[in-house]
């Protein structure tokens, strides 16, 4: 039958003869083998726990090579989570410290299988970057995901807990599979509904399947919980009222869920609750929190994404409200900071939050989801944007304080290191809206996992296990991802600029952004502030003085207008159109070229893709192609929107050798689409 | 105030100083003459004429040099209404057989002046190549223009005669400024009233503008007007009854309009009545008409666009009607033939009832409204299109038998030789929608004044008298007009496809247009012939054998797959997607970088005007830059559209190197444009 199917595809369209996938399996498209492969080896395991157990059947069911004993070690506590993998052609020894570093320790071994490496000779030695590597989920109750683009959630309330969708376990495996050990299910804009008695028993359904992965559950809180389904008086952390209401919560949720991880708090932010609505400060939140999880082994993530409508820029408030709390935070708090200053642009240079704290717990908050770059539409691997971040330089404690080594417990010890990273994922049958999403899921998994790994490395263990192990293939789709992210800058937002997005919903752009009556710093003039002379956000000491919060070091290239990179240029300064660039040419001119560059860079991956027609499989191929498609298009929307509004200042031409506008800048500032910030 | 107002514009925008024109003065943008200049020369004129004295007034007004002596002189009509002009520095002498030569002089010699040419030494004799040199407006009585891109007609029907708005001067004065003699002023899909006594009235107010300027009014007619306006049984024209109803509605129209010219008929085809209607002939319907308007001098255009929803090649018919009939016409009867054998297409091969029809009046009938051209939104520039036809060799008389020596008396003496081509004209301020539509306005009535004039001289006094003399302008200019045919020839249907439009209104793509129950002769599938081994209209021997109707010399071209030109190739041949073309690619290849070359070309039409941005006016500026933004998005519409389409049946990759799709296919057959066939 398949070879018929594959002859009829054959005259319809006679470049393609694989069978097509819907991308259900992500990366994980193991094949398993034959019994008599399963009967020519062993598969041993030296312990009965159920992960353990999990490592050994997985390998069972998939590993085509020789035979494996698994053994868990408790002595070898150096190795974390990680694991240990020596092994000839005839015997692989797999040694842990924990029983989920086994079950890593198995899919590291089906991926070496996956990618066609040699497995003849190991001596590996795996311990994760970061203790805590989790997901954050915006998902809502309603089963709405905030900044969701690929359906709706994957947790049915209504169904939980006496339905266990199978999803979930396929969700838990996968993390598994990249070394993903912690998800917070519930959106930090929370409904305090989610620590209501009934939910908690739909949890405990999710955190039985999690942890037969490894993974921890992790739960958003609204701060007027105590309030709001306790019936305190308030919800102010001092109160004891209210903290007895906590203490009785978390016991009744440990009770539920033994290996409960924390709570993940989004305070006084963006109209949410917090301490401030009763005179406290972030620290007495969170340490209110953080003592009634501490017995549990609890954590609380703060998040340091504040900032309110004030003349301040917004740039600098994260900063200000925290480092004066700096050494107020209890040992099992963590600030949760995003990676830039603003909001997951398409670039930010580095929050210079990390290392400012100093006494503080901190970890890097990140976006998969495409919030800022094109939703699901767009193909943007976002590894480069994770390293970027992660490689950047504080100089908090002398050269080489990177924001990764901050964080990962090198430079300042830590009773547990963590990294985040909003989840990209919903019910969608290939998990993520755009085959090429999965890669970012992927990549953040990874990289939690080990910060060193190259966005090529990454990409290309990605592609092989995704796609096909074809090298001319690997090579041809590491080109397009490694493109992907560039090129979204350019065409969106380069040299720097930033928060230029149509309204709230944040897909296309809207440079004239200007609502009446709106937050000027939600407003895209805010940030470019272009005029007759220029554009760009003084944010030097003549400006806002933002660079001041760097360290001298970081400050005196961010704040010189010749040393500043010219990728963060018009963050940090108002730059004249007349400018000389780097490169000779004027400012103006360097910013058309920058977005024809985009534009030409998506066409390129549009082509780059078409010649592999045939060689994936024709439905991913397909739905693929029509995606860059939207790009393309989408690319000369926001080129075509920015220049000529751009052009009512710049009052200069488009170099004539950019291919010109086919818009008109009125009919774009018409475009109103109708999106919700959810989906 | 001017300069004040200039220094104004320079602060909005630095590079643009020009004053801004509506585009409503066309080509005849002369500046009056000071008191000096006009006191310091004489202007005369020896004859009463109102037509001689309209050119003297024009050179009084806005002639720059020397005196000039305007003289009728009967005594030469070897010039026909031309013009002889010899003249020094001191004084030029204009002579002419007809007062409408002496106006032709005027604006000869005003040409000369607004395109910088020298006028010091003149040695000139201007004969017309076409005695009547046609405009057919499309106009209907409530003022649509049946395909009309340019608002409503120019007729006020509802003011007329009361009111004689003055854009009919403007309208006659530009037509007599290209030597354009005759206006057939009402559709050719005729409403019987134009013939009623109240309209007769009406025209005899517009022919008296028009006479001032040599221009003489035509009607098309309706061929029920006998029983429709007059009562009788039928409208057979061999019924005394009918024959006579003609006669007094003849005479009643040169009661009024002792100058008319006569009648277009558009008979027996898409449904208007005709002879056939009777058994009667087109040839006695004709003639019928012309023996009554004989006595008056008047001429009968009677057109051979004619093709029934049979199962006959739509290409062949009108050959197969009117050749049959050759030599049964009247001599005051013109057959007025389409340029190509099926509809104003963006390229046809010449119509083959050219040099066919032996003893019978011959005349082109073009189309300067872009019915299949974009409408007034896509720059062509269609001076070469004419002269294609005009070239195009028929040997009916042996080499050298073009379709312009067929009909314009060199090969074959008439009566009165003629020519026509459908107006874009309507009450747009800029008169034809398009600011580079004029330019077919005028290169139409310079072609059928001399058509030995190349498109670029045509273009080149056309830019200079619309736009600037600047040298570096009017070469930029020309090479986007230059380029625009091939352009829209190569995006729409390059290598000989035709027609496949979308349905009724003609704008944009449908090669897959199939309306269930419709004529499939109105059909793009009955015109491409697409299937999984090709693509074209076989009209060899082994198909509709059209080329049998062409002289053996251009049969033996056109029907050899490898003597034929690519331009025609799918025209006359259904062509396998693999044959190897002249390039060296397979067809389907080429095919692809025609569409793609189109769009490129497009694109560089932009490049080309953008730079003109402060050189020539901004509102045109601006204006055309708007259309061409629409063209370069329509292009890729198109290629889009084809490609996508046609490869459903090549099963063939785009060429790689090749610009991707952007569109779905499917999403484009879903377009349905709200469009009438009329404005």
């Amino acid at each position: 039958m398949m070879k018929i199917s594959c002859f009829l595809l054959l005259f319809i369209f006679p470049f393609s003869c694989i069978q097509a996938e819907d991308g259900s399996k992500l990366w994980l498209r193991y094949v398993p083998v034959s019994k008599e492969i399963a009967q020519s080896r062993s598969i041993t395991v030296a312990a009965e726990n159920p992960i353990a157990v999990r490592a050994q059947q997985e390998l069972i069911t998939f590993w085509r090579g020789q035979s494996i004993d698994l053994k868990l070690d408790k002595k070898l506590p150096y190795l974390k989570d990680g694991f240990k993998i020596t092994g000839h052609s005839e015997r692989i020894k797999v040694v842990a410290n924990e029983p989920v570093g086994l079950l890593y320790a198995a899919y590291h071994l089906l991926k070496l299988q996956e990618t066609d490496q040699q497995v003849s000779s190991l001596k590996v030695e795996e311990i994760p970057s970061f203790d805590i590597r989790m997901l954050n989920h915006w998902d809502n109750l309603d089963r709405t995901v905030e900044r969701g683009y690929a359906g709706y959630s994957l947790w049915k309330w209504d169904e939980l807990p006496g339905v266990i969708s199978p999803r979930y376990e396929e969700y838990a495996r996968a993390n598994a599979s990249i070394g993903i050990n912690a998800t917070v299910i519930n959106n930090v804009n929370a409904s305090p509904q989610i620590l209501n008695t009934a939910y908690l028993a739909k949890l405990q359904g999710l955190a039985t399947v999690f942890r037969r992965y490894g993974i921890k559950i992790y739960l958003s809180v609204n701060f007027s919980s105590p309030k709001i389904l306790g019936g305190t008086s308030d919800s102010d952390p001092l109160n004891p009222e209210v903290i007895l209401w906590w203490k009785n919560k978390v016991k009744e949720i440990y009770q539920v869920i033994p290996d409960f991880g924390g709570f993940l708090v989004k305070a006084n932010s963006e109209g949410q609750p917090g301490p401030q609505d009763y005179g406290r400060t972030h620290a007495e939140g969170a340490n209110m929190l953080a003592a009634i999880l501490k017995p549990y082994q609890g954590f609380v993530m703060w998040r340091a994404f504040v900032y309110n409508p004030t003349t301040e820029d917004r740039a600098k408030q994260a900063y200000q409200e925290f480092v004066p709390l700096d050494g107020a935070f209890s040992d099992n708090v963590i600030i949760q900071i995003k990676n830039g200053p603003i909001d997951f642009q398409p670039r930010e240079p580095f929050n210079p939050l990390f290392g400012a704290l100093r006494k503080s717990n901190e970890m890097v908050e990140f976006q998969i989801t495409q919030e800022y770059l094109g939703f699901s539409n767009h193909l943007v691997y976002l590894a480069p944007l994770f390293k970027e971040t992660l490689a950047s330089d504080t100089y908090a404690d002398g050269a080489g304080s990177t924001v990764a080594r901050l964080t990962d417990g090198t430079l300042r010890p830590a009773r547990k290191t963590a990294i985040a990273a909003v989840a990209n994922i919903g019910d969608n049958i290939n998990w993520t809206g755009h085959h090429f999403a999965q890669a970012n899921w992927y990549a953040y998994g990874r990289l939690a996992w080990n910060h060193q790994l190259s966005s090529e490395q990454i990409a290309e263990e990605w592609i092989a296990m995704t796609f096909s192990k074809d090298k001319s293939i690997i090579d041809a789709v590491k080109e397009i991802m490694m493109t992907s992210r560039e090129a979204a800058v350019n065409y969106m937002m380069p040299l720097g600029l930033h928060h230029i997005f149509a309204f709230d919903h944040h897909y296309g752009p809207e440079p004239w952004g200007d609502q009446k009556g709106g937050r000027p710093d939600w407003m895209p003039l805010y940030y470019h502030q272009a005029d007759t002379i220029g554009v760009g956000f003084d944010r030097t000491a003549s400006g806002s003085n933002a660079i001041s919060q760097y360290s001298p070091e970081v400050a005196n290239i961010y704040g010189d207008i010749k040393l500043c990179h010219d990728q963060f240029l018009l963050w940090f300064h108002h730059v004249p159109w007349t400018y000389t660039m780097k490169s000779g040419r004027s400012l103006w001119d360097e910013l058309c070229y920058k977005y024809d560059h985009g534009v030409m860079q998506v066409r390129d991956m549009q082509k780059t893709w078409d010649r592999l027609e045939g060689q994936v499989d024709q439905q991913r191929f397909v739905e693929v192609q029509s995606k860059l498609k939207i790009q393309a298009k989408d690319a000369v929307w926001w080129k075509d929107a920015c220049l000529l509004y751009f052009q009512t200042f710049s009052r200069r031409p488009i170099p004539y050798d950019i291919e010109r506008p086919v818009h008109e800048l009125e009919d774009l500032k018409r475009i109103k689409l109708d999106m919700k910030h959810h989906n």
